[in-house]
């Protein structure tokens, strides 16, 4: 049964549903982490070990987890090397997803039916090896056999575009999108926000000396993305720490964050609070989607992130009280009318019962305007997805939900899409089967079809 | 399988015990928001929009998610056009409980075995609206006719129960009682303390000038309401905080609000942490039941609240740290042996696993005395209830459970009772199926029954 | 079907895992509360009173939660009648973990295959009784019989561990072994702290005066426990607040401990993070593996504190922030390369996520060192341990799990493994039913034998 046709689709209605509706709508991957020019300069892989394994902390962790040597997971050790290593560890990991992902990915993408393990890992190496050095398995070509229409990378504020604009001159089959991610412009406390500010002020042509003009430069910046088909903005949330403050005192605040000197915690919140109320009336006036992503907890291990930095395989979540600290910051944009669409993810997923209340406070005039965001990494799971959904479902209207995204850094994560799909099918089915769903094959293959792609696609207005 | 008669019976012991021990118990509604003077009018209602989605926040929130304009749901619109607003959005709602218990209504209720949606709106309308004017439907013969016997409104402190004891005349066939909800009395922070403390002097018929004399005044009331049969009390217990005050800084905050006058944050708590120990003495000397509601965030939309006002659809829920908040309020009580009976609700899932085990601290002599209330408002969903039920069963005797009640303001919720034992029968007989539980009939035929019916009669002493 | 062959199987695959490759796997029960004294002085239990209920504040928690008097729970009541009322309470508890862990020790143990009730439990008395006058249920048989390898029991760093070495000589089917346990090392605050420091004096040989010689002296009792076979540190981390301080500060508020002072809530945590800081230390030169049991809220019901002392059934959990507090304590300790082999435990679930997360950031070389710890205490339940398992899964590794443990003061308890293998094969039966795993005998065996007993056995290095 291991990731036959039916896989995840646990009865007759889920089956029926997944394979006739959702299976083979078009991708939008609304929030991923793909760099652009890597996209557009299109190379082949190296070998599979750089496609599959490069940066993809999500299988650093389980290496580590299973006692593999950092010399075979970021170090020295050859790709070879590497990657036997990794087919090494993958029989250990059955009930993680990574144990479904990854055969999938090794069966979609190359064709290869083979379980990942010592015995069968040489003979993986040559066939994906050699799929990869065919012109089916470029980058972009890669995202168009996935079905995939629409990408959204995520880009700083001073980020000029420019592989978005030749993209958008050359790629017919799918857009490839630029997100505001101005996680740099918040974040005031940081050694290197003067330089940042700098390099701020050259992508917009005039210095930023005051905290006017920075809002002004950011302002410029959303109507830049915007004319490059920008349609969302995403923030790193991980701690939410309600503060106002006046002109004056942000004033001051920018000034000694300019030069670097050090801030209270009241003065970093403060800043935070306001520049992000600010941002947020930007993201209303363009009808853009906002995202904020809560409760990571960055760089847990001192001693690894001085060797590799961050995005490596060692942040945590955070379990603070968030409520109180998230209401009156919509509250406060709804007050004026100016609350954009908003997604809400949060790493912790004691979080969603909040999140699913207080969003429901501000639903306005668009349908789904606020929604709870799919299973965001270590909720991306089985039991993740389905708790996301349920909690959707029961909290809010499924019907309106914009669906998956991979939020990725791999290339090869779309399956991750089909995963989702099954699992949503399965959710449905259940529905059907325990009569608290009609059998009404035209209006829940419509609402799969909608939440595999269709709301995605009216809801962000690419 | 949409609601037929075995939905949400996913095997043969659940079937067994719902439709032979269960279905047929009558309901003690031991909480709800139902308006005394509006049972004992006993009015039909105008139309099914006055019937079913006056009032309703439930509804209205899942309007708003699906973009429906204001003007539709508490707005100016014609009460037709409300009613097919909601019969285009109810298509869209599957996977929300308001699915099932929308189509419940309707069928259970009014015998129309429609799909609620845009085509069948009219016809809806014209059916049920018939109905609605026969004598089968006015308010007293719906409560009837839903074979209830004991329905518990919710009271303040000060009022003279002048259409309970009506209603106590002139109706044998259910019980309409008081539930004594003191929340005016413990918010000496609001704007209208002032004035509710000389609507309370009026009811007793003596000034309050001090403390000392509200508590008293509070005492009288409890007995007021004991001798028109009320047996429970009820607190909105958005946020808690322990904080301890002598008599004499009680005597000076009390001052202090009654000229309206700011009082700190510790002031506040003080207040209700002190004045509600002295209630729960009052509780207990009468051998009532004292519910809490925790962790209600409430108006989170500031617009909308001043525009509609409480209870509209506007609510959040908190997140705060709770256990070592609440331990010692329960502890005092205990400590000269006056804790009441208690069943404590929070709006966060995430609070039951500190709940229960808090409770389970403070068992004693009367079965079943501390108790993890049914799924409240955001929890009353089938997931929210098989949650409930899963962790009072296992972290305390479920046999015990008082059960279901609908926290409504609906004379059309009963249903709610039915889709409640619907699920309770799903999971006993689950643990059938996986040999947790004997094959006794008649010993979880009883368990169904004490749940449904018996076990809240037997508890609460009316 | 009740606890029948099958029981707790729900699937074909479930089914084979656990009778071909679990059922007759040996118990390592690395934590448990036996008395080594209990053990080596091997008498006979007096009744099952004594077998059954004496010490088991699980069940005197159900007892109390039924409205049993306190008189045949702990009180004066006759042994006969204390078990006279729980047979009257087990009909009422189906649905607590216990209703199947007593019917299973009752079947296992002693092979009576009776519903527990009162109609029964004259029959049940006796034959019970009858059984443990034979020598086959002396403390030592028992366990023998129980197919138990290595029982670790708590003790603290001052014990002479005198029991631990008459068992080490005399007994050759298993090991009993210390488990060193120093919460009284840590409780500078309590009253009997000076007391104890000079127990730990005695046990050492040479006077401690001064917070060097403190941790000198424990680095010498892991060393003691260490020649003893201890290969295991246990913290009742009820409550982690990480707080620095130097050498200087920590002699002082040392000094004031030992002449019993009152000390600040930051003196209390700096001196407690400071010295687990030390501790963690001697773990990770030994190769120990270290066990933090976090959030248990202690003695909430102060009268029955008072009358009956701690750990009688009046313990809640607690539902502070924890991350924050953790991560720093872990990550010093990785800074200087010095962590040692680590299982987290948490009384409340809501902590899964971020314990799962966060030890995910430490993992390093050998497989598995960070675990979180099988479903403790409240959740120790089918749903509890579903929801540590699945945690586990999908956020880890799950074949790296070193398993069950029983944590009891019960010797009758090691029917709660079987429980755990049977929930733990439907859990991997699950997997392969959805086709998230292979239908792979060979390696399915192997993770459930492997969690079931060879990885603790490898992994604690007995």
């Amino acid at each position: 049964m291991f990731l036959n046709d039916d896989f995840l689709l646990t009865n007759d209605w889920s089956k029926k549903l997944y394979h006739q509706y959702a299976a083979d709508m078009p991708i939008i991957d609304y929030h991923c982490h793909l760099d652009p020019e890597e996209i557009y300069e299109d190379k082949h892989f190296k070998n599979i070990t750089e496609a599959w394994l490069g940066g993809d902390h999500y299988k650093w962790r389980l290496l580590r987890a299973c006692g593999v040597p950092e010399s075979h997971i970021t170090g020295s050790a050859s790709d070879y090397d590497k990657f036997i290593a990794w087919c090494q560890t993958v029989p250990k990991i059955v009930g993680n997803p990574l144990y479904s992902w990854t055969h999938l990915e090794l069966k979609r993408f190359f064709g290869v039916d083979l379980m990942i393990n010592e015995e069968n890992a040489d003979e993986i190496w040559k066939k994906v090896n050699e799929k990869l050095a065919t012109s089916d398995f470029t980058r972009l070509n890669i995202i168009k056999n996935a079905n995939v229409k629409v990408v959204c990378t995520t880009d700083d504020p001073a980020d000029d575009l420019h592989y978005h604009e030749l993209l958008a001159e050359e790629e017919k089959d799918f857009k490839v999108l630029p997100a505001f991610r101005p996680d740099k412009a918040l974040n005031a406390n940081k050694e290197d926000f003067g330089a940042w500010i700098k390099h701020l002020s050259e992508a917009c042509g005039h210095e930023i000396t005051s905290y006017t003009e920075l809002i002004a430069a950011l302002g410029d910046r959303v109507d830049y993305f915007h004319a490059h088909g920008g349609r969302l903005s995403d923030h790193a949330f991980d701690i939410l720490r309600y503060v106002e403050a006046d002109e004056e005192q942000l004033e001051n605040i920018f000034q000694k964050a300019l030069k670097n000197d050090a801030l209270t915690d009241d003065e970093i919140d403060a800043y935070r609070t306001e520049t992000m109320s600010r941002l947020i009336h930007f993201y209303h006036d363009k009808n853009w989607t906002m995202q904020l992503h809560i409760h990571a907890y960055r760089d847990c291990n001192t001693p690894m992130f001085e060797k590799l930095g961050p995005d490596t395989g060692y942040d945590g979540l955070n379990d603070l009280s968030l409520t109180m600290q998230l209401q009156p910051l919509l509250d406060r944009a709804e007050k004026t009318d100016q609350l954009p669409k908003t997604i809400l993810y949060s790493l912790n997923p004691n979080d969603f019962p909040g999140l699913m209340a207080l969003l429901g406070c501000f639903q306005k005039e668009t349908a789904g305007k606020l929604q709870l965001g799919s299973g965001w990494w270590y909720n991306d799971t089985y039991a993740g997805m389905r708790n996301q959904l349920t909690q959707f479902a029961e909290g809010s209207v499924l019907s309106n939900f914009v669906g998956m995204l991979t939020d990725s850094r791999s290339f090869l994560s779309y399956t991750r899409h089909e995963y989702f799909r099954r699992v949503l099918c399965g959710f449905i089915g259940e529905l059907v089967e325990r009569g608290e769903a009609p059998e009404d094959e035209e209006m829940l293959g419509q609402l799969v079809a909608d939440i595999s792609y269709n709301n995605a696609n009216e809801y962000f207005g690419f």
